[in-house]
C-alpha cells in the first residue's frame, strides 16, 4: 500500500534528514570535535530515527537501500564547517532546524508506518519515534541532556499533533503531500511558538500545597 | 510454537509494562519532566526491552500490533501523577516496581523467544534482554547510572536464575502459567532480599593485597 | 552469496569479539562494577556492534543462533578479572584490545553485509557501524565520553579505511581471507599509529581568526 509516491517520501525524507543533520553537526562543533565525529554524529541524528522506525517495522531501511540518503549528511556537515554560528545564535539555529525536522518527521514516519499496515495509533506513535529519535540518540551519545526531557518548553507533544493529524487524515482518505505538508508547518510553527513563548505542559506530579 | 497461551502471554506481559513504566514515570516525577515526557520514558522502560527482544528475533514487536499495550503506560502515569510517593519512600518504590517487572519479564521474554525457535541458552539471554533492557534504556536516556552496573546489590543475577530456570522447565516439559509464575516470584524474592541485605556479586577483578 | 567461507567468518568474528569484550570488562573492572556486570558490558560490548548491523540488514543475529559467541565474552572477563593490568597501563591495554577489534570487524562486518545484498557503499557504513557500534554502547551505558568523538586522535576514519578497502576488494573480486586479514592489519596499524603519534582530523568547523 502506498501513501505518498516514492519519490514525494523520498524527496520530503532527504530534507528532514538534512535539518535533523544540521543540528548533529552543530552539537559536534559546538563540542569540538572533529569533521569525522561530526559526520557520524549528523548520520545518526539525521538517520537514526528513520531506521529505528524501519527495523521496528520489519523492512530494509531505506536509508541502506538508497546511498542517497548519505547527501544531506554530508551536505550538513560541510554547511556546518563552513558557516559555523557564532555562538550566541548557536542554540536558536540547532533548535529551529530540529524544529523542521521534527515537522517533517512525524509526517513521513506516520505515512511509511501505515504504508506497512501498522494500527493506525501504533503508526502515529512510529511517526513520533522518527520524529524524537535521531535528536534523542544525538543527546544520549554526545552526553547532553535530551531536548525530549527539557522542562522548558514541549517538544513531542507538537510532534504527536502531527503523528495523530496525519492518521486522523489518512482514516478520512485526504492524506495528500498538500495536507501532509500542512501537518507539518504546523507541527514546526507549534514547536517553534513553544520555544518562543515557553509553552509548558503539566509536571510529571500533581504538585503538592506546601503544607500538604 | 506456543508456550504460553496467548492470552496468559499478553495478560502477563501488561502486568510487567505496569510495573516498568511506573518505575519511568517516577523517574520522571523525581527529575522534573512534564507529563508528555513521563509518559515517554514510561513507555521506553515498560516496552523497551519487549521490543529490542521481538527486533533482535526478528517478529513484529507485539506492541506494535496490539496498541492495548499502550493503557499500563498510561495507567503508570497516571497513578503516579496522583500519588507521586514523598521523597524519602521514592528510592524503595522505585526498586519495588523495578524488581516486580524484572521477574515477570525475565519469565516471559524467555519463553517468547523459545517460542521463536531460539537455541535454549540464547532465549535465556533474550529474557534477561527484555528483563533489563527497559530500566537500562530509562537510565540510559535520563542519564542515570544503570541500576544494571551499580555495585550496591545484585541486579542482573536474579533475572538470570529466573530465565534459566524458565529455559530448564521448558526442557523438562514443565512450564506451564504456574511454574512460570513462581519462576517469576522467586526472580522478585532474590532480588528484593538483595537489596533489603546488599547481596553482592564479587568484583571484575581479584583484589590484590596492598603489598602485591 | 558467500563472502567468507562460513568457519572463516565465525573465527575472524569470535577473535573480534574477544578483543572488544576485553575493552568492556577492563571498563567494568575500572569503575568498580561486579562480575557479573562485567559480563554484561564485555557482552554488549563484543557482540552489540554484530547484533545492530544484523538487525539492520534484517537477518538473525549470528550470535543468537550460535551460543558459541558466548565463549570469547566469558574468556575474556576471566582473562580480566586475573589479570587486570595495573592501573598506570590499562588505558593503553584498552585501546590495543580496542584498535584490534576495529580492525578485525570493520572488515567482517563489510563482508557479512555485503553477503546480504546490500549495495557497497552501504556495506561499508555497516562495517563501520559494526565496528565502532559496540564501543560506542559500552562507553553510552558505562557512562564515559565515547571514544568516537575524542579529539585526541582519529579513531573511526581508521575503520572507515577498512571498510572502504574491504568493499573495493569485493568488487574487484579480489576479497579472501588473506586479503581480509591484511585490511585489517592495517586498519589496526593506522589505529595504533594514530594513537601513538596524536593523528588528528580537522575540526568540525573552520576555526576563525580571532579578529574574524
Amino acid at each position: 500500500m502506498e501513501i505518498f509516491a516514492e519519490r514525494t517520501q523520498l524527496a520530503l525524507d532527504l530534507v528532514g534528514v538534512f535539518f535533523f543533520a544540521v543540528t548533529g553537526a552543530l552539537l559536534a562543533a559546538r563540542k569540538g570535535f572533529d569533521v569525522v565525529a561530526s559526520a557520524l554524529l549528523a548520520g545518526m541524528t539525521g538517520l537514526g530515527g528513520g531506521v529505528v522506525r524501519d527495523v521496528i517495522i520489519g523492512v530494509r531501511p531505506a536509508a541502506l537501500e538508497h546511498p542517497v540518503y548519505l547527501a544531506p549528511v554530508l551536505l550538513a556537515v560541510g554547511v556546518v564547517y563552513l558557516y559555523y554560528p557564532h555562538v550566541s545564535r548557536f542554540r536558536r539555529t540547532l533548535l529551529l532546524f530540529d524544529a523542521a525536522g521534527l515537522g517533517l518527521f512525524c509526517v513521513t514516519g506516520t505515512a511509511k508506518a501505515l504504508a506497512a499496515d501498522v494500527p493506525a495509533v501504533s503508526a502515529a506513535l512510529l511517526g513520533v519515534t522518527t520524529a524524537v529519535g535521531g535528536g534523542l540518540l544525538r543527546d544520549v551519545v554526545a552526553r547532553e541532556v535530551p531536548s525530549l526531557f527539557r522542562y522548558d518548553d514541549i517538544y513531542a507533544l507538537p510532534a504527536m499533533v502531527g503523528a495523530a493529524a496525519t492518521a486522523v487524515l489518512w482514516r478520512l482518505d485526504a492524506l495528500s503531500v498538500w495536507t501532509g505538508v500542512a501537518a507539518s508547518v504546523v507541527t514546526f510553527t507549534l514547536r517553534a511558538l513553544a520555544l518562543r513563548y515557553s509553552w509548558r505542559a503539566p509536571l510529571a506530579y500533581r504538585r503538592q500545597a506546601p503544607d500538604g
